[in-house]
């Protein structure tokens, strides 16, 4: 499958929180940062929103028994993200815009520098997903490349189901759908609704694809075919 | 109706931004402004969410003239809440946290000092409502009010139906049911979806009730009987 | 008449905020951003101060009933010069930056990039004319176009006088007085003192000319003939 | 000569930078540290505008040597003067407010806290005497002293003509006259046209007095009689 | 061993991030937060340093296999420091200042408030002891605790071994002394030389004692007999 | 000695305040812009570290008069460092970053921006020459320069001893025992504990040399033969 994206000039990579989980992830993240940067030489401009990951989960779990509110719970969860962020910052070296940003002005400042933008979230109540969808419509972004765990969405769980299929195409409406199918929306990441009224309204080419394979991510970002699921609108 | 909520301490106000529209606004703004400040006096705090009004409709309109893109035209209209955010701060005078929060991060710090907190939107891609619903639930608020041209919420469409009924009680699914029905959710401004996934997920106490009512407005606070809608959980 | 100033390369432009008014600014707006983006191509660096226009007007009214005071009043103004300023900045797209200054130090960062700089008022007390003249000096700017409703100054108010005669050149001295001479002051708007008394103590070319003729401001900037008023010292 | 203010409770002080010139205003500095915080104790709440002395002027003519623009200096100046704000603020210790409020926006939110407000300049093009009447009319005070290094306004130089006499009030029109009278205007500090342009629309208060009697400005605080000038409307 | 402080008002603890390196930690984080909820009630100031613990550590660890500067290490340990410390200022509850300071302006703001300032590390070069150091300094503070995870310095290290004595009193030069022999250095964590430059020029009453006795903290406080060991000059 | 460096690229270059302390500075200062202009046009990246000289320690005193704690005086003197750091900043022209950074937030913010970031201290209980090796650290630096009022290190005082012999290398072990040897620290400006510690673990490239003689500096920095110390490792 290839994008037809007649010019894809600026990208939003929603990376998730998985790569930071352990050591393993140190291979991707190079592999992620190298790909960055030899693109953003290119010309092309990236901003990268990451994910908390499993440290994430582990203080939000240390603060419920805290007693902290939801919200609370979603800002502590940001601040981790935040340290992921800057770590793939300090990583991707001068390319890099510091520090990250903590809020829409700040990024909006931070995309007006001709580097690369990492951030994490941005406010309780919203994934980072949300805040790929964000970013990208203030920046008229021409592709979100949503990098997790799977290939891409697939019509069941892929890792209950070895017989799961991957989906090339989804529209936005079913999407929407398997947002509010519970069970579904359980077993993996996909996008939150948030996000979702974002791209549907201002029809952002998004694409589900694997974080571990930079390769194929280099070839979405270049219009060639790739593995993945695209959503239509 | 009254509330029943043991002890009201801090309140979230989400007010309609249509009392910046015009003139007549000006005895709205001004008793508003004189219910919060004597409750603030014997001890309540607020922060008070005001949305963009026709002005914001109007620098949309003609944002959407100039291409801008949905997030941008979000943005724009969030630079006109705060200004009338910045209006009803004067107003309230000593009392009220300046400068208007552009960012959670500055509503915390606002919100640490012990003065009224009034800010307009935050984000794109999220109404007032959610900015209410948001704040609420970072500081642990004992009760949203949301005050909008009607009492409440209705079994039809009041300004087309004389015959609407106000309800009393609106479980939240109800409410969810609502915001999904689009037809509904055209015709009078309610909450919006991520506002409605944080009140529901930290059972927030929500009221719907007329912002041209300040004396009801107190009743509710008081936890006395007043007219509106309660959402119940 | 020709500037004959020796290389213009950084131009402060001042823009009414009549042209946010209605929808006829539209095509203003839409032909003074083109021509900044070009300009802007081609090397020039622009800071561009938008004034509040009507909208402003307005709110300030508005303000006044509810009891604010004159720096308030100011205050409330400005903010609405920063919502011009914003959808100004939309439309000039990834040459701007953003976010809208507030302050001295923020125009300074902001000019640090390399982008077009717009920015609403700064500070009560003065006028957007008086931010015009400061940013020029800070930044030793080569021109500092004010562009009006009008064409120019002229030898009585062409609103009134249809044989009202457009002077090519002004001496700053006599531009002092006719800002004393309140008559004349009162029926357009010209330059405040703030902003006098830096262009003056600096000697900053200063041009007054039609916001509505974009391709007579390309002239002014190429340092072609065009019609206008020139300040002299 | 006392004030006849019904009550006066917040308080504008603008402090010549004289003070911090030499080792001598080791004793003035103290005095009025002791003396604000005497009366902040008291209830009443202060905005201390600072000048930026000798040291100012030094560095400013070391950067004319470095070929730096006017507004380049005036920003030089500043920095200077909130130097001598920072030793200021941390003379008076826990009652200050800190840090140093480098704008407006920053101001409004340093006023909100129940400190005393220290700072310097704002903004090139315009003296500290602005800045006092800006903040001033921003948060409705009730008073400004002028506590310069003389009395008050004298009808010739007192430091040149030992028959001057002290003025116990003069009329804004006739300050206004003496600022555009150069050679008055250019042998003491008085008032500068933005400051002057401020408390003439708000009818502040204003008194001119000496900074080193601190039990008078006491008197002129307490509404007692006290030696000084007033400005009359 | 009692402080015989004259007044103790204004606290710095040093808390050890180690607190917040499993679940164990939750019951110290809330006995902790409680007592400074107590004592602040009772109208002590209190600043608190948390430190980075185990995940500070962890993300330190990948960072250099991903080929950061020693700086950016310690930029990526310092962020998890301030995730530790939203983590207890949320505990904390309306008594603690947000959002957590990222610099000394920042601090200084949030110490003018009235709340409890919790903070993990400012700056690369330096451990969260010597921030202890340097705001108590700012601050003027009348007593640094270093609660760590032993009960204060001993003659030889406590885990190896048992006969390890604790030292009631260690002048400032012994600490110097023990923070040169690297071999003790290494097994516990005491105080590095930045912080150690600043409590020995300023003569602050500084103590070590055990995070996990709070009833022991709070007698320190106090002014009581307490477990521990303090610092003489 | 020429350094032996293979690429020189990031030059931090610390700068001794003494050159503001009087007249005879605006040739050095003008003379250290144009060299710095220069290699920046050649695409060197600087950063520039200035300290507070005589104006600093005045302020210092006079703040010490007035019982201010050794933290307090520290950030006076730090202040009096900015306004040197502007005022270079300003000579520099377009090619500098303003504002002055007054955090490693804001200093990280700075160095994204193509400009020479200049900027003064950071924090309290550290000198500027710390503030030097901490941004080295974080931009990976390839060279410090430390322009003092010597031509480098000598092995003994060569204000007092004519005979002294200036140090070609220097261990930096031999610098460590010259800053525990108090009587050889005190006579000239060397470097602090935190700053050495900080080029120790990093190893960072370290010269001392005068800031009077440019061209020695041009050659430092181009590679070439220069007169001064090299700290080796």
């Amino acid at each position: 499958m290839s994008l037809g994206v007649l010019e894809i000039r600026k990208v939003v990579v929603k990376v998730t929180g998985k790569i930071f989980d352990n050591e393993n992830g140190v291979d991707v993240l190079a592999s992620l940062s190298s790909l960055i940067s030899s693109k953003a030489d290119e010309g092309y401009r990236f901003a990268v929103v990451v994910g908390g990951g499993r440290r994430a989960r582990d203080y939000i779990e240390l603060g419920r028994k805290l007693g902290l509110s939801e919200g609370q719970l979603d800002a502590v969860g940001i601040e981790v993200s935040r340290v992921n962020a800057i770590l793939l910052a300090f990583t991707l070296g001068p390319r890099a815009y510091l520090p990250i940003p903590r809020s829409i002005d700040e990024f909006l400042r931070a995309w007006t520098s001709s580097k690369v933008v990492v951030l994490g979230g941005l406010q309780p109540g919203q994934s980072t997903n949300a805040v790929a969808a964000i970013v990208a419509e203030m920046i008229n972004a021409d592709l979100i490349l949503n990098a997790t765990d799977v290939d891409g969405i697939y019509d069941s769980n892929p890792k209950k189901n070895p017989q799961a299929k991957l989906l090339k195409e989804v529209h936005i409406k079913e999407l929407e759908e398997m947002l509010s199918d519970k069970e579904l929306a359980g077993y993996y990441e996909l996008f939150d609704r948030v996000g979702l009224n974002i791209v549907k309204r201002s029809k952002i080419p998004l694409v589900f694809l694997s974080v571990y394979n930079t390769e194929n991510i280099r070839r979405a970002i270049n219009g060639e075919e790739f593995v993945g699921t695209r959503i239509v609108y």
